[in-house]
């Protein structure tokens, strides 16, 4: 079945998302179904020279804007291309949604058609480049105010996705909080701590900030809002010391060969860092596949999202976390 | 009036700590106390040439150790080096305080020891380097569950820190959240923005984690979960950037060549990402000057703190700082 591409979603057009479409089905014969302006879309898929290649595109008359408030854009845009995406996956005509559209209103429009595991509160998690293995960081935007049993929701489902998607059996999850001592932390975190604890998750206790970045742990578990600021704060500082880098190397011809000379290994070093390789964050606790892409996300990004989907649906992650947390029907009794 | 320095603070053992001093001593001729194990300290001003410098040493039978709890060792260790550093405060023999050692103790023995600014909750804030001026990020570590107004008295408090030390007048207060929009964030934020935006400084919304690193903004106030969450992910990713870059640099000898050509801007961008050449963070809202630095401090870093707190004592900011908020009534009596 083929992933619904929200087409109109992004900061950078519709041709970038296009692009990744076509890039997904020729490099892994990845189906998909392109919703927005339909004139439009057929246009870009045409310039594109994505003819003939397994992409259809489906019409939906409105777009969701970046800064929209997502409550107004469900109530007003009922034929928005975020709306009509989803209203294909729950008419069985598409297998999952992958938008680099406004992310309030993408999350919230998959938890109202497509509704969330009973008792859960739906978090989207994204994967991290560290200095070992990949990290999973949940939840990065979708709750702001957190209860502790939040937080050890995020991390079972988090150890779910990695176990599946990154063939690690035991994932090892962390606490983000200001110091290693269980002692250590606000009131939200030290609960969540002795819920972790009590759990039958590899829980190694809180880790900090530095550790982020080392890889020791696979999954690291926070409020939305903790999550939100470590993301774009990495990011952030990713490009400044680039940047930095670059205006010290400019000012001097020896830097200027030697950049030159290391150039090869700079591009390695930014392919390490750049986020695009990891494509979309999906959004769990959902039923059903929805993956959540960065506004500036470029063409390879969204082909590694639209790849990244259509996988997930084939190991049947929903239903995998859905199980999973249901195992622990105290969990869902609380919320 | 001399600083007194917590000689048995810190990882890195007393040397580094008494070497900062004589730095200081030598740089810019100030004087200093070193309080701690007295046979000790005075061997290691011997055998690092600090004699003859207006260094004194003042005795202090206890340490507390990093792990310890703020409050044990309040209660328990009447005569340890950070608890002997604030006494000669208050007995009008030192000017003020510089620690590397348990940074919740050293808060906690200030506020005990010196007071506070009358309704205010203590912060500390600490300086960090971004593409274009220092950012003040305030608070990072003194309180874990703020209420909103403490985020007000945090940006009131750094504002006076950066107009007085970085001598802009009217430097720019944003608050940390997880979007532009005065609607984003968590509940706290959502409060704090109100009582920002109906203050007198010079507020300029809210920030995201990716704007820290421009340096279009000058003060960043939240909470010392976030900030400390904040500071330490800089630290961590920062020596993940360079990690990761030296091993792809290794690989290959066009690319080692290259650095070696390339090593005087590495060595300067490395000083600028360098947190040592910021010295300490001050304590601010407490009846005094007191800078707390990294546990895992160079002297460098001591001896810029013990200068900076050197400086802050001249320029009264414990006056300035409680005027600022005293013209504020209404937030003290808040709280």
């Amino acid at each position: 079945m083929p992933v619904a591409v929200d087409a109109m979603g992004g900061d950078r057009g519709s041709g970038i998302i296009v692009e990744g479409a076509i890039i997904a089905a020729r490099e892994r014969g990845v189906e998909s179904i392109l919703v927005g302006k339909e004139d439009h879309l057929r246009a870009e898929l045409r310039r594109l020279g994505g003819e003939g290649l397994p992409i259809s595109v489906y019409p939906a008359s409105q777009v969701v804007e970046m800064g929209e408030s997502p409550a107004d854009a469900m109530r007003r845009k009922k034929d928005s291309s975020i709306q009509v995406a989803f209203n294909l996956v729950k008419e069985g005509k598409a297998s999952s949604v992958v938008s680099a559209g406004n992310s309030g209103a993408t999350l919230a429009t998959a938890m109202f058609t497509l509704g969330r595991i009973k008792g859960v509160r739906p978090a989207i998690c994204t994967l991290m480049p560290t200095l070992k293995d990949p990290l999973v960081l949940i939840d990065v935007g979708a709750n702001v105010d957190c209860k502790p049993l939040h937080l050890l929701q995020f991390g079972i489902m988090a150890s779910v996705y990695y176990r599946e998607c990154l063939k690690n059996p035991n994932p090892r999850v962390g606490l983000m909080s200001i110091g290693e001592e269980h002692s250590k932390g606000n009131q939200q975190v030290k609960k969540a701590y002795d819920l972790l604890s009590g759990s039958d998750l590899n829980f190694v206790g809180n880790v900090e900030g530095r550790d982020l970045f080392r890889g020791d742990v696979h999954v690291i578990v926070c409020d939305g809002f903790v999550g939100n600021i470590c993301l774009k704060l990495s990011e952030g500082l990713g490009e400044a010391v680039l940047s930095m880098l670059r205006t010290e190397i400019k000012g001097s011809i020896m830097a200027t060969i030697g950049y030159t000379l290391a150039k090869t290994a700079f591009k390695r070093f930014q392919k390490r860092v750049d986020y695009a390789e990891y494509g979309g964050a999906p959004l769990l606790g959902i039923n059903g596949v929805a993956l959540i892409c960065h506004g500036m996300s470029p063409a390879k990004a969204l082909k590694n999202a639209i790849i990244s989907s259509k996988d997930l649906v084939e190991i049947k992650l929903a239903k995998k976390l859905a199980d999973s947390l249901s195992k622990r029907q105290d969990l869902l009794r609380l919320v």
